[in-house]
Order: structure tokens, then sequence, then C-alpha cells
């Protein structure tokens, strides 16, 4: 049942390694190729183009549209969801890379972008969706026909910092260079008036970070906050108790039992009702939260099954809130993620590969599943993201000075 | 505001480190101490007796009742809880280990004891609730008096598996000799009718070892599956269509459009109505999801802020999925934990220290958050679950034939 | 002071990545490139051909060599070492892909290649030297004329093992297929009468996996061990006292003062004078260095700055150590690195690229660091191989009675 | 063969866990034991004494001996070394505490005292010697009988940084606050004429902090620099060419074949002669190594298996690089151990347990080996030492102004 087309390739196809990748993923799935066309850009501002009759599986040509191989132009095909939440069989499954559809006889781009979900065609707009949000006879793109990925290419232009994000994931990297390209990112982009996502797991309060990080919130550097309930009773906690899990904030020791300031702390929020109530009744008067609520940064906290409590503002459902972080993800420039594991790979998840992204963790592993999204857009960067914080803070005052 | 208080240890309280602890904490917490009447045990096998005059803050009175020192015996004392989810202040929040409130002139043993939970006294029950599940009007314990928490003590049995548990957690450890203990143990918990459940992470179906444990559920030595919805899905996605998350079971090549096939699992799951419709109906024929179906093993899927789809199976909001989890948790003997950070810190939340506790997993920072509750029970290996798994199979069917 | 050179790539140049790290390279070092021809392998076993007009910097030029780029054909050049360890300016480092030099008219093959040292012309012979054995007045290759490095293609063949090695190192992968596939490979090269080196590390000896190293030996599946003077002296005191390091050898507990154990089998050995007297006199009826004594493998003990004693068998001078390891390493078909870091690196550092590398280890750094050597050859397994020795041990005696 | 004898034990061994881990240690290895008198210090200043009839093992008194149990008082007794290098049986091994031996009537001190050496009587001295130091004839402390271990007792005093180091090791410590404590003992020190040490390894020179440590050289906070082959190559090749590792210290790209910077930076000491050479010359202007000789601080470079090169500097014979070490080890008031296992664990190896020391990883291993020495004067951080160093530095500057 091979199926025989003719795709084309065009753009800097060689050095972005589209051409390469197309030809090695024929041939992993055992089809056969061959080249009918090739113009090779002579230098460097060049681009070319490429022609292949292909012949292989749907398997083969589902990867090489995803590879950014153009299929002939046809009309997008769709299909009715059955039910609400089934999809129609032989779906098209996003990529986050910007993506269009033809449709009525032109190309229409697809909003809201995030991987993993589903097309649906509403009158002449293609929107994505994911799984859970289709109802019962959405028109849902199905097969390969009409649609355009744009894989991303090579810049031709001198490197940012994102630039550097072919090198391995290590923590054996100019990292105090690396601080300065990121305050110089953040800076340029707040000077746009852009949208800055930071993620942040509970490390951030165990160290000392959540100083820097409240001052980048009052300083208009951060746009919206996601974190998860942990760190949010721990920002409270500090505030009331000096402690984070018991932790006394300036010794590290741990007092066992002081886990009970961890409940206490979480009790004081139900008490007063949630965060904002809180910190308008003045009971708190510091912190990454507060901070949120006194200069109206949004913020995020999604449930996780380890919680404690929860806090009255935690999302308990998962899906409730990651689509309360969809809110905020197709608007971002750029998302620095610090140390979070769970939050950062859901918001990893979401975003367009067109938003940069930065992960700073202390764990590789971390730092690898992050930026392993193929994307030109992604920096890691293995270190201490506690002890990174403050030196950003300093170099973004530096750069404002100057 | 200091308070003066006699308190008194008994049991091997001085190699079971509750009285050097004791003593210890004190300092720590800036109190006084007399040693009014110490009778120590001669011999191994004599108790021991220490009463002391302590000088200090509350905190410090908590920490010891923690450790295990009696207080004067007096009535327990509660407040009624002032709204749903809101407790009276200083409630008295549990540990995991066995716990007695003095109630009406007698020791009540307090129940579905769970760790950073409360005490709700009903009628002449002594229950352990989440904050969550507190309701205006509860009668919560608070304060100390008549709260006698059990610590425990370092067995004179000889040693048993869990008893390496105070060695350091490292992958230096001799693992072959302990497989063999843990298939020891499986089997007199198997033999007493008693209890095993199973956490499992994604990893356990990526590496294969998901056969291992399917053939343990059919061999019975499992009574409950505890994972996320990534495991899940891949569960069947290998089953339809021979990958997980995409990458092919046998070769490990990762076909990147190949992450359809994991949306495309889901959707098998919707088209059919739930997992069980699936294995009823026959469209999977294995698996470790498969074969709970199939010997009516209980399996709780708790849902995740990164998960796809999720499956109708999948429990969304995390506090009804602790709670499903809850119901199980009481019932366990042993709890193996295989691969699994967030499932299995989750569960480890909500085990009382009695039960028996394995944490198998090749990243030691999993395996000392789990280990690090203060039993005797815990054990924790730094290994690989994956190829672990087979050989405690093999284990078990030798011990079987023996 | 910029260079203009037509180079030529020859071969399966565009999805081996030839072509298109080229242009990278070429435009990454500021250079400017005209494509002059470009012949495309039509099908996939075409070999394709490109001529590339290059502007750029030496250092350019040393980069695209490395590549595989050939320049045009000309005489090697050479200069005289001023001093013993000295090199001259300009010098050529090699890499560990197969290189010829073009010498009197013809290309003739650099012998012993190992990676980051120099070729030596004697005669009509290269020779590939590290610094330390250069002598005053040696030949040293200079510049980058006349000569030629293969750089490795893709196979076009089915995939075996070491096919799957452009995958992602984590401990996500099928282990358990793998595990077969090692097998396959090793009773392979020993019936071709092979050469098989295992670099092995203490953890084999605290987790028992000795044991099945010790089989292998026997079974004639090892024709070199690489080690330190940790894991000899803990094989030793293993069967001496029951013991590695102190810690008991089933339960794991250990005994601090145990660590004395350690220097008394150190001592025994020097006592008997080295560990082949040891085996002869014997004094040790079993372990690893045992079965290399009694089957005539020989083994390589390096010693390191952490060591105590150390054994008379170790090679306490590090440039000594390294070239009795490079007696072996140019004659072997197969490395398999075990939970060694040190000696691992070590050893990969003087492999050259046509060995085929296994590196497993539970810590991904480690697999990560010997992996990444440019090589089609390298497989990295993130996973404990303690566990992992046994299952290979038990498929290899399948394969064998099969 | 058990053997029965009253040991004594006396101090805040109740709270300094002496008593309970010696009954525990008594059970662990089967012995029995009866307490004859137990006098408990009645408030936390005062003193406890204990005298117990043990029944048990040669082994047994071993552990008892180490955990700080006096024996009745005998002469030390010794016995003759039968070979260069070859102990007497039943030799004692050290460990790293202050140790006594009685001899001539009289308490003496054991001199350059290190673990896991051995003692040898000189007249009326007692010195530490490593194996391979002992000549024959040497006479080497055997037995236990007249020897006096100091276990480290909990201070009383109020807590400073090493203080915290019960704690566990982890990323999740307020190391913001750690760092100050750091350079307050560091300037305490300094103010005193102390003594600091750093070890360093490559990442240091990788990720740019570098510039600190050499800072902090001039600033006279370093008295002496243990490091390897690596690092110190990758320093100079940094003033050279710009590079470590062929690594650009500005963008972190790898130029592959770069690597021959790494030999050419080496080529260039052999071509100075070495190090301080080459600095006289004015070959090299700035870096670590550049200030060591400039202000005359001196430098260990110990040689690993895995040296390129290496420099003439560094010495390849691990023994004797050992040597070198030890030097300044018994000087040392402080040390500080960054980014370095190798060298890091070889130098805690070597250290007396009442010197200070930080280890400071990215890796917890690192941490965890470096920090289980039993010892009250170990700090353990999880962080990146690269981004901490600068932080240390302004927070001196800070203090010094103040």
């Amino acid at each position: 049942m091979d199926i025989i087309e003719e795709i084309e390739l065009k753009g800097h196809i060689i050095d972005s390694l589209i051409l390469p990748r197309v030809l090695d993923t024929i041939m992993d799935l055992k089809g056969e190729f061959e080249i009918l066309q090739l113009d090779v850009g002579k230098t460097k501002v060049d681009e070319s183009y490429c022609k292949i009759r292909v012949t292989g599986s749907p398997e083969l040509f589902d990867e090489l549209e995803r590879l950014g191989a153009m299929l002939p132009k046809k009309e997008v095909k769709t299909a009715a969801a059955p039910k609400d939440k089934v999809l129609p069989d032989n779906f098209y499954g996003t990529t986050h890379h910007p993506t269009h559809v033809f449709l009525d006889g032109g190309w229409r781009p697809v909003r809201e972008l995030e991987m993993d979900c589903v097309i649906v065609i509403e009158g002449d707009k293609a929107v994505c969706k994911r799984q859970g949000l289709v109802k019962k006879g959405d028109l849902v793109v199905v097969g390969l026909d009409g649609i355009k990925v744009e894989a991303p290419q090579r810049s031709r232009a001198p490197q940012d910092i994102f630039g550097f994000m072919s090198s391995e994931v290590s923590p054996e990297k100019p990292i105090i260079s690396y601080i300065k390209g990121l305050a110089r990112e953040m800076k340029a982009i707040r000077d746009n008036g852009g949208f800055i996502i930071f993620v942040v797991g509970t490390a951030m309060a165990h160290t000392g970070a959540d100083e820097a990080l409240a001052e980048l919130i009052r300083m208009g550097y951060i746009q919206a906050v996601f974190t998860g309930n942990g760190f949010a009773v721990m920002d409270i906690e500090k505030r009331l108790y000096g402690t984070t899990l018991g932790m006394d904030k300036d010794t590290g020791k741990v007092l066992k039992r002081g886990y009970k300031s961890h409940l206490a702390a979480i009790n004081e929020v139900w008490k007063a009702g949630n965060i904002r109530k809180m910190v308008e009744k003045g009971v708190i008067k510091g912190g990454v939260l507060y901070e949120c609520v006194r200069n109206n940064t949004p913020y995020v906290i999604g449930g996780s099954l380890r919680d404690d409590g929860p806090l009255p503002d935690t999302i308990t459902d998962v899906m409730e809130a990651q689509d309360e972080m969809r809110r905020y993800v197709q608007k971002a420039d750029l998302c620095v993620i610090c140390a979070s594991m769970l939050h950062g790979i859901a918001t990893g998840n979401m975003l367009p590969s067109k938003v940069k992204t930065v992960a700073i963790d202390i764990n590789p592993y971390v730092v690898t599943r992050l930026q392993d999204r193929g994307t030109t857009h992604a920096l890691g960067m293995v270190t201490d993201p506690a002890v990174l914080l403050p030196q950003l803070l300093t170099e973004l005052k530096r750069l404002r000075k100057a």
C-alpha cells in the first residue's frame, strides 16, 4: 500500500538540515527516493530548492510533512468528531511550529497553535484545540493534504544567546556570559512591551531566590508567574513564620514538626479567603505572590498529586489549570523556567516554537527534556537558578543605568 | 512565655536515638533540661525509662511530642472548625506514626492515620482527615494534651531487608542480594494474604519492564497499581502500535511524528469508553492495565499538569485522585515504588509508617526523598527498576518452586 | 589573511550530514562559499560529489578537514620537534577517525591512531604518538596538506545495535531489548576470534556484579580488563573478608572501621608480592582478578589520586598506565565500559572510532561524555550495570545453547 | 574467641550520639553489654560518664574504639614492618580524628594525622604514615591497646555555618544565606593569619568562575590551590586563545577541532619550560595560575589517567602528587572544594577532621561523598560553584569595607 508523491523543499534546506533529515527519514522508514531537481543556493544568502519523488508508507509521509516537506497543494480535509472528546480516525496531530492549512483556495494560519493537539475548522478559520475540548460534530483536520509546516531555519544573522542552542546540555558552559545575554534579551523584550513568563518551583523559595524574583516583578520584568501549590505555600509561610516547609530560612535547619508551619500557612490563606484578600488585608507584606497582587501580575497555581491543603487559589483539576495557563502562553515572547520540572514541562508542552525559552535547573535531565523540542529558540542552562537570579537582577539594574 | 513540663520517655530510648534526639532538640530550640530520673536497661532486652524536666517554648514541646515524649496524661482538647476547610488555630498536625488520643478516660487509636493531616473527634472515635475534607463544626484536635505518638524503635530481631534502612542512599550497594530479600518479603506477605501496592512511572513502559510487571499481576503479587496518565497511555499504545510516545519498543528509535501514536492510543480508549471496556471488547490483549482488568486488580490513574488527553480513566482532579489512592493505602503491607517521582512522593505522603516501602529509582534524589521519612520500614535502591523487575520475577518463581 | 581553496566532498555526504556540517561551519567561522559543482546521488545507494570554493581563516580549514573535506592533494609536510616533548608550531592534531597521509606519491595509513595526538613520519611510515613520547628531531606532521580523514558515514545496512546511537542518552530506552542486541554482538565478535575489553569501576564490586563478570571471563568473552586500584582491592577484599570497603557483601551494612579490611587486603597482596602470586599461592580462590590470572586475561590497573595503598600491581604513573592500556586498545573490536568514569573516559580518549563502544552507567553524565565522540559506533545505556550484567550473562548462555 | 572488657565513655555522650552508637554497634555485631555505671549530665553543660562491660569479637572492639570508647589504659603495642611497604598483621588503621597513644607512661599525640594510614613510633614520637612510606623495621602500632580517639562532640556554642552540617545534602537549602556565612568564616580565618586551600575542577575554567578565583588569590584569601592537568591547561588556553577545550569563552560554541588549542596550550608551556617561566616571560598575563605565581601561592597539579599532555608541572605519579598535597593539608584551617570530584575526594581523604571543609558542587553525589566523613566540620552545598564564587567575592569585598 505504498504511496508515491513528489515532495518539494524550499529555503536553507541543506545547512538547516532539512534535506538531510528528509533523506535520512526516507531510508529509516524503508522508503525509496529519486532526486528530480536540486538547485543549491550558491552562497549563504541564496535559498535552495529540491524536488524529490518519494515512495513509501503513510507513516513516512507523516514524518516528512513534519520536517517541512510540502506535499502537492490540495484543499485541507476534515471529518466530524463522532462524540465529545472523540477524534475522527486519521486526525492530524499538530507540531509547535507555525502551521497553515489550505482552505477555500488560500493558506490560513492555524491559531493558538500548540503541539500534540488537533486543528478544528470553524468557518474560514483554523483553530488548534486540545482533545478534551473537541465537541461532537467539530470539523477536525484529517490526513496531510493542504497542511504546511514552517520548520525552523538556521538564522543568517549574527548569533544572539539563542543561537547557542545547538550545543550540548552541560554545566560546563560560560554561565557568567550567558547571564549577561539573558539580561540583554529581557531588557530588549521589555523595551518593546513584550511579555515574559516565569515558571518557578519550590527550590526558589527554599534557597532565598524569591527575593530576586520579587524584585524582578516590581521592576516590570515578569508578566505572568506559573507555579505550584508547594511554592505558593512556602512563599507565604516564609513571610508568616520565616520557614519553608519548616526549614529555617537563614540556617537551613529543619524542624521536623516545623512541617506544621506549612499547614498553618495554608490555613491562614483559607481564613483570609484567598491570596489576594490576604494581601489586601495586610496579613503578608512581601514575597513573590504579594508582588504579583500589588503589581497586577497574573499567577496560575496548578495543582499536583503531592499537594498539601491545597490553597484556595490552587486549581486542583489539571486540565482546568492547563487551560488557565494557555491564556498567557500564546502572548509570551520569552519563558524562563526556574527549578520546575512538572510545571516547566507542562508549560513547555504548550509553548509555540516561536517563544524563546530558557530552562535553568541544577538537574540536567530537566534541562534536556525542555530543550529537546526541535526549536531554534530554546536555551538550557545547567546551573543553580537560586544563585543565578540575584546576578541576573544585578545585570538588569546595570543595563538600566547604562 | 516558656512552658515547664516533666516529660517521660520509655522503651529502647537510647539506641533507638530517642533520648539523644530529645536532648538535642531541647538544645537546638534553646530550652533547658534537668534529668530527674534515668533507669537504663542493663542489657539489650531491657527497656529504659527517663523523666526530664524541660523548660522551653511551645514549638519545643511540639517537637518533643513528635519524638515520642509523653506529656502528662490529660484529656485531649478540641475546637470546632469555623468554616468548611478552615481549621481552628493551634490545630494538631499528624505524623505517620501510630497515634492515640486520651478521650473519655482511655487511649483511643487514631484511624486512617496519615501525616500532615488533622484529627477529628467523632463521638468516641478519633479519625484522621485531610484539611480539604474538614467541615464547619468538626471537632478538630488542638494543642498537645492527651496525644501519644509511638516513635519507631530499633528492632531487636535479626535483620530483614528493611533493617538495612539506616545505610546511606547510594548505587554502591549489594543490589543482587537485596533483590533476593525483596522477593522473600513479597512471598511472605502474599502467603499471609497481604496487600502489595506498586506505584509505576513511564520508564516502566519505555524500558520493557512492563512484561515483568504484567506477570507479577498474573501471579498475584500486586493488589493495587497506582500510576499516571503517561504510563497508562503508553501501556496501551505499546499493544496497539508497538511504540511508547512514538519510540519503537525494540530499537528505541524515535519517530518524532510517532508522537501521534500516543494521541491515537488516547483516542482509541475514548472510542471504547474506557480501559475496562477496551479490554472487554478485545481491543488490547496484553499489558499491565489489561492484566489489572482481567485479574480484578484495582488501578488508580492520577492526573498531572503535563498530561496529554487525558484518558477517560484519568482522575484529573488531584484531590479526588488522592482520595481514591487513600482507599488502598491504609490496607497496604508493602508498597513498591518504581521510577515514579510524582506518584511515588504522593503515595509516600499518605503511607502510615508501618507500611514497608521500597523505592527503586535510577535517580538518587527520588530515593532520598522517599526514604527520608523517619521510618524503620523504608528501603531505597538506586538502581534501574527496568532491569531489576525481571530478576525479581525470576527470583519469585524460584522461591515458589522451592 | 584569508585563504581561498577548492575543497571536495565525496560519498553519502548529504544524509551523513557531511555537506550540511561543512556549510554550517563555513558560516559559523565567517567564511564565504560558492558551490561549484554538486552531483547528488539520485537514490540511496548512489554516492554524491560536491566541489566548493571556500574563502576563510586557517581555523576554518582546520575544521573542514576534520569533517572529511579533501583539500587539493599535496605532499604531507613535517617539521622536526625542537626538543623532547616539544612540538613544532602548527603541528597537526589527530582525530580518532581513520586517517591517511600523502607521502612519496601515495596515501599511507596512520598507524596506532588515537585522537588528540600527533603524527610522526618514520621513513615511509606514519605513526600516531602522544606528545610525551615525541623526541627531539622527530618529524612531526604540520599543517593540513596531504591529510585525508575518513569521517564516518551513515550505514546503508539494516540497523544493528550500534545504529541506535543517534538517539538521545536517556534511561527511557528499551533496555531489555538492548541487552539482547549486545549479547548477539559479543557472541559474533567471539565467534570471529575478536577482542573485547571491559572497563570496570568499583560499583561492580559493591553491587555483586563481579560474579557475572568473573563468569564472562571464564566463558572467554573478555580479552582484557581495565580498572583502578579501588576495584582491584575490593575484588580481593571480598574474597578475604566478605566486604567491599568494609561494607558487608550481603546486607550492605557498613562498619566504619571495616575500612580497615580494605587496608588489610592491600597488605595481604604486598605480603604475597602481587596479585598473580597471591592467586598462585592459593590465598584467594575466586573473583574477577583471580579469573584473569587463571585464564591469562591481561588486566591493567591504572592509579588515581584518591587511591589507598596502592597495590603493587597498580601503575601509579598515569602516563605509564595509559601506555599500558594503549597496548590493548588498538586490538579491540568492542569496548564495554561499566560504571567507570575515570578509567572509562581515559579509555574512550584512546579508542579509534572504529572500535564499537558501549557505555553503561547509572549516571547519564558519564554516558554522555563517552558517547559524544562523533562516532557511529558508540551506544550509551543509562541503566545499572550491576543488574544488567547478570542478564547479559543469561542471554549469552541462551545464545550459546541455541 | 570472645573478649570481655570494661569500656568507658566520657563527655556529652548522649546528645553527641556516642553512647547510642556504642550500644547500637554492640547489638549489630552480636555482642552483649551490661551498663555498670551511668552518670548523666543533668543539664546541657554537664558531662556524662558511662562504664559498660562488653562481651564480643575483636571486630566489635575495633568499632567501639573508633567511636571514642576508652579501653583500659595500657602501653601501646608495636610490631616491626617485615618489608618495605608491608605492614605487620593486626596493624592499627587511623581515623582522621585527633588521636593519642599511651607511650612511656604518657599520652602522646599522633602527628600528621590522616585517615586510613598507620602509626609509626619513632623514639618518643608517634607519626602517621601512609603504607607506601613504611620501611622495613618501622615500629608500626598494632592492636587497640593504648590508643585514644577524640570523637567529635556536639558544640555547645551558638551555631556557625558548620553547625548546619547535620542537615541532609540537597539543593533546597538557603544558599544565599550560606554564602554570607562562608564569607564571614573566610574573613575570620584570614584576619587570624589562617590557611585556606581551594581545590578546583575544570568547570571553574569553562564557566568563567576563574575570574573570581583569580581575584580571591590577589586579595589573599587562598593559600594553596590543588587542581588537575585539565584545569591548569584550560586556565592557560583561555589566556592564549580565548577558549577552554576549544569552547569559546563567551558563546560556549565548541569547535571540535578547537581541541587543538588545548594541545597547543600544553605545547606552549613545554616551550617556556613550565608555568612559572611562562609567567615570568610574560607569555600569559592573567588567570588563576598566573596569580598563583605572582602572589607566591603554591599550587599542586595532580595527574590523572585521562590527561592530555600533560604539562611539565603536572605530577604524573599519583603517590608523589598525594605527598605534595600532604605538605599543605596539615596546615589548613579551611578547605573549599569547587566542582572537583577526583581531586576533591583525594584531598578529603587526607584532611584531619579538625579542618573545616566546604564542598560545593552541582552534583549531589560529590557533595555526599565529601560530607560523609563523620566530622562536625563539613558543609556541603549542592549548587553551581561557578555562579556562587562571584557572589562570595562580592560579599568578601563588602565585609572588608564594613
